[in-house]
């Protein structure tokens, strides 16, 4: 069987897909709009969809204040988006599950993307092409800079297309629509859903990363596990003029507490990073801190060297609890562990992307020292059931790096991953004995 | 000569400036109407009238962003508030001083009020007087908590009420409308005016302080020398997990220097005080802080201890600076110093309150180690050129404490206030051979 | 009755026994040679002696390692000491009470004195009179450098002047050779001993404090409540370049309980004082440090605000314990309190010491904000029995300040205050209708 | 030409040679007798000798007190040590350089040994074989116990062994004995002799670290950059009950310090160490502490690693000074940096070792990554010169590991080590264009 390219014209409808959650980014779990309108096309071509509270049985980490939910929630029911979508969401349900199940026996395929957006004010500069061509985010403060929208769009691009293929198919076909990825949230907590269950292959993705355009890489390792925290230190305020004696300094704690986390030892098994990224303390020059806030994350090369940071964070808050008598209220909002590709997924990915002629360079397996992604959570529950699962890159031309106010992709980019997965069942049907 | 009370009446009149006073709060250094509205009274009254910009000589300490000057700047010019007033202030150039040069030769007193508001939220309560009688401020956010709108009122009373009796009075009579008293930023920038030279007799005063209605508390020491302080520290970002090694840590900077702060010794020669009171670092979790602020101050009985901490703090964050390869912006956002009162004046005053049938107790003299103030600059300024001094507090009944959102006063005890100053230039004519 | 003048050749007799206490330094709870002398003395005497173990009742604070216990038993076992005062010893059992009963009916009246050297290589620098005259200390690296020798020397020459006027006494009297002063660790452990309770008048006495020689203060207020402490913290040690992951810092932990411990608050009622005096940490520059000592203390101007920080030290190092799970050993070596001396009983003495022609200056009280002492403890428990407690000062001239290698004092002094204090009963029968 | 076996009896002579270098352990920079005895024999048998001043030309870090340098001095001048050795060193200056030249054209080789003992004290159990058979160390706290009596040895016999074929030699060989190498203090001192200039292949090596007797480990890469760190910080002594404000606390300024050098960032770039070994500070405990001392080290996967935290250290110590005002003496007492071997070399030296009936096992190459080795700034001069350079590990059976006081080894493999580096020159010649 040849390798199946898809009409250029089709970019077209990718696309307008894409600009339009572009403009609406919601970030993760309150993707109550994005989820909605994934839900309603997946349903329209067939697929049996499940959403939000259907979905995630997990616990939901990091779950946004009640008030931005609010917002969130509110512009949604302003969309023209169906009441019976909605109803199954809630703030830390989101996501869609998307299934086609042929009846024909076969393996269970499924792909894995994420469709959540980041805090990030999104450019206005006429050189950003989203405000030149009228797609800039309508949603203040919020943008899609770092690809979700177009990885949403590819996830809807491949079920349409594999679905007009139905006939070629056999096993059944997982889509998984994963919320609240940014800050590794949403993986941890939508594993748990039954439909996760008994995959054979598994297939997740992401789009630029430094990987050039035309170029693919087909497995990757080395996402750093890590657990990300948030801490609220209470003690009591006093006015430190008067009666300093009366307060219990929060901000001293906090400072303590930070430098604890700073110089926790370095592990002889791998890298380890530990950050305490922002900090909070106090009310006014005269008052003794009643109150601290800080925001801290640790990586490690591998789960078990995240699990000995995250033992030392419990261990700190602990002792810092007690030597300043305050509270201490420790919050785990993020949480992802290390999963390496299946390298003989990655090989028989390879020879797939390999026949796309718009594909010049596959790369087999790539070390990938870096960032932090939850599909590793699913990744290794696949495995775990003796499936075999693998993480690509497909790579673009960036107007800026991930994170950026300027952030941009090569909109074609996004068909060609769609074949390379889409041709996926076909090589697994030719070349593997295990379905 | 007797006592002279002023007629009962009179309170109508207070009570109505006071409650527009407080209707219009102004934070420290933006006094733009407050300052226009007293200048106005005291140029209709015949005194010679000196506004922000020709009594601000000194350097201010603690001026607003520009944008909150904009916004009290814009409010002055929409009220009905004379140019020719607004063109003599701007951001750290407000307040009012009134001269009365009786031509006759005579002693050179001086009172001297305080005008600005704090950045206190004030309540909307239904009990709190200002909500029911409706004076509650109009400016969201700011309030007269700490009677300064009482200050400016006793001030204007005095005035009206010295220049009726104008035949009377010899030598000259000086009255400070002091700006930006609020986090002691005012008082030394207002002493360097050659208007302030020369006083022989000098009369500061609050009202409350938890003295109780009917008490009159001539002479006080033991405010605390302090010094405010605002730090910047700018270091240089980096991503956590990918290049920390680059990152410049402006939140580990900062917490280690809070801890330098808090762990400076005890003065043997009294009472020391320092405290960060607040403290704000890093933008990310995953990104190596690049800034952080920081609001602290330090205090001392002695200005000799407050300097000797002052000095300190200079040498933490010149280390700080070099520790952690960061840039570090201290300034100084606000200072005074201890000045006890004269006692000999606080004598002269004590046997002048007695006099006052509204008074039913005059403290000669107490020593008040609490808070700061800066009227302390103009009273050792008065001292060093052979004048004497006196801080007097007039008691009252305070619906809430200083500071608080529902803090309130007895408008009568503002009455009560003029009227023991009013007397002061009389006993002094009579009892005192200085002049 | 007149003032006893005790002849002058009695000075001869006293600054023997002085210079035998100084040539035999003993650190505190390891006094045996010398509790032992003074037990034999007071024995020939007359009076009933009770020794070490028989007076130790208490918890016996900041007892010296066994090591260094042997070394000064074996010391006494080879001096020409009775076996019997030294069975009656033990490290943290030393000190003698001399106790004189007539069998006539009269108040109960105590002097305290104390009798510990300290840890100071005495100065063998010519010009030093102990070195000059030949009773430098002869065990090194011990000195009488606080006085204690003629503190010792007081009590046996007041007992043997006493004990020659016995007949003239009513009452009865008690001599308190308090040990370990030194730390501040003997009088808690002393005062419960049955011994020293229904004491009518309580005398204590030290010499110096930079009085000077012929001026006596008869009663002082402002010895600083104070905890000693000594604390051990102990982690797991690991080489840094192979596996600092398995090492638990204790050099890290003590550096976060230093800093914690000096951020302590200040207190609004009064003085209060913290310092970590020693720091001792890890054993090699490859070695993730297992061990760290501190000493520290903490003081108050009173007891209450002592127990304030004593109760933060807790929590310290409950915290420490946690944030770096280390074990962490916190022993209390050394504790005294606040006790201001009675002023009635101040005034007897002040009239007794003026009628002793030798003394030019009696300074009747004096608040003395400055070391600690551990004779408030039986000051207390005497004021609590509803008897009376003074402590005194004998000015001399020192050679060097206390705790000096060339401290040395003005032998003819101790007569002095001898003198004063034998005069005490007969005042005390005359002027006073308590007994 | 057949790989040369040494006659079995000449373990004896090595025998006896190291365990008289092991009953007579001296530290680095005091390696007088042992050097002289190096010396002697090189001198004997006909090599041109350079002692002490000779050959250390660069900065000696680390160099041990005078107080002990006299202890070890005088020790080596009561044995039977010729005077001519003797004025050649003086502490800081050791070692021995011998060269043998031809006079033939050929290649330059050499040979490079350590010669140090460490500050343990030697274990007395009878199991122990030292104990046993009577060559513990006779310097109490001194050890040979890292295998540098046995690298004396096998250069010894390396330069006996040679000499004996000195007519099938050409070209120059040079035998380097190391002084300092514990602490990495003398490689970068010795490095600049000229002496050392223009090697052709240099070989270094150590026994023991894990290798099991019988194998040969040809070339290693891995050893970490390190700097090693002494700091005395000096701040001004006070009473902190009475005047704490005159203090200027150095143990709270080493805490700090200890903080900030703990919470140095990781660095991407590699592996990245850093180690506060020990912490003394202070004097007594109501003493604000005027002195502190720390020692450290940092260490990096690269040289470049490893400046990146030496530049870091400097930085945090300027700071310290300032924040404390105290004087912060910075000195470096050790300094290594990562040279890896040439794979050539060890190819080469793999195939001789190969020959070798002894050796069971060669391992051509092996990345190392543990402690830190000062060997490499010779190897690294060797390779900037165009020449090639490896280090070897010769495996033994450790009695315990390395710097265990019961550290021992096999003999008998000295014997093999000095067999696979005497057969060198003779594959050098046959199997290399390069000379």
């Amino acid at each position: 069987m040849d390798f199946i390219k898809i009409d250029k014209d089709y970019l077209e409808v990718l696309t307008e897909w894409r600009r339009d959650f572009h403009r609406h980014p919601e970030p993760g779990w309150l993707e109550f709009r994005t989820s909605a309108i994934i839900a309603d096309k997946l349903e329209a071509w067939g697929y049996d969809v499940f959403v939000g509270k259907e979905i995630i049985k997990g616990n939901s980490l990091g779950v946004p204040k009640q008030a931005q939910a609010n917002v969130f929630y509110n512009k949604a029911l302003e969309s023209n988006i169906r009441a019976k979508w909605l109803e199954k969401m809630e703030a830390g349900k989101t996501g869609v599950i998307g299934v086609l199940d042929t009846g024909i026996e076969g393996p269970t395929i499924a792909y894995r993307v994420d469709i959540d957006a980041l805090p990030i004010l999104e450019s206005s500069a006429e050189h950003h092409v989203p405000q030149k061509l009228g797609f800039r985010s309508e949603n203040e403060g919020f943008m899609h800079a770092c690809g979700h929208d177009s990885h949403a769009t590819i996830g809807l691009g491949l079920a349409e297309q594999l679905m007009k293929r139905k006939d070629l198919l056999c096993g059944k076909i997982i889509i998984v629509f994963q919320p609240a990825e940014e800050g590794v949230r949403g993986g941890s907590a939508i594993v748990s859903s039954p439909l996760l269950d008994k995959i054979d292959y598994l297939f997740a993705l992401h789009i630029g990363i430094d990987v050039p355009k035309g170029t693919f890489v087909a497995g990757v390792d080395g996402f750093l596990a890590t657990s990300k925290f948030d801490v609220t230190i209470k003690g009591v305020a006093a006015h430190s003029g008067i009666n300093a004696e009366k307060g219990k300094n929060a901000l001293l704690a906090s400072a303590q507490a930070a430098l604890a986390l700073h110089s926790l030892p370095p592990h002889s098994e791998g890298v380890a990073r530990v950050n305490v990224g922002t900090l909070e303390a106090g009310s006014g020059r005269n008052i003794i801190p009643s109150l601290a806030k800080m925001q801290f994350e640790v990586r490690g090369e591998t789960t078990e060297i995240n699990d000995f940071y995250e033992n030392r964070v419990h261990q700190i808050f602990d002792g810092i609890g007690a030597m300043y008598d305050v509270g201490v209220e420790l919050e785990k909002v993020g949480y992802s562990i290390n999963t390496p590709s299946d390298h003989e997924l990655a090989r028989i990915l390879t020879e797939t992307a390999k026949l796309n002629p718009s594909i010049h360079e596959v790369i087999e397996y790539n070390d990938f020292k870096a960032g932090s992604e939850d599909a590793t959570f699913l990744m290794k529950h696949v495995q775990q059931q003796g499936g075999l699962a693998t993480y690509s890159i497909i790579g673009t031309n960036l107007a800026a790096g991930h994170h950026h106010e300027e952030f941009d992709i090569d909109e074609e980019d996004m068909l060609f991953a769609i074949e390379n997965w889409l041709n996926v069942p076909f090589s697994l049907y030719r070349g593997v004995d295990r379905p």
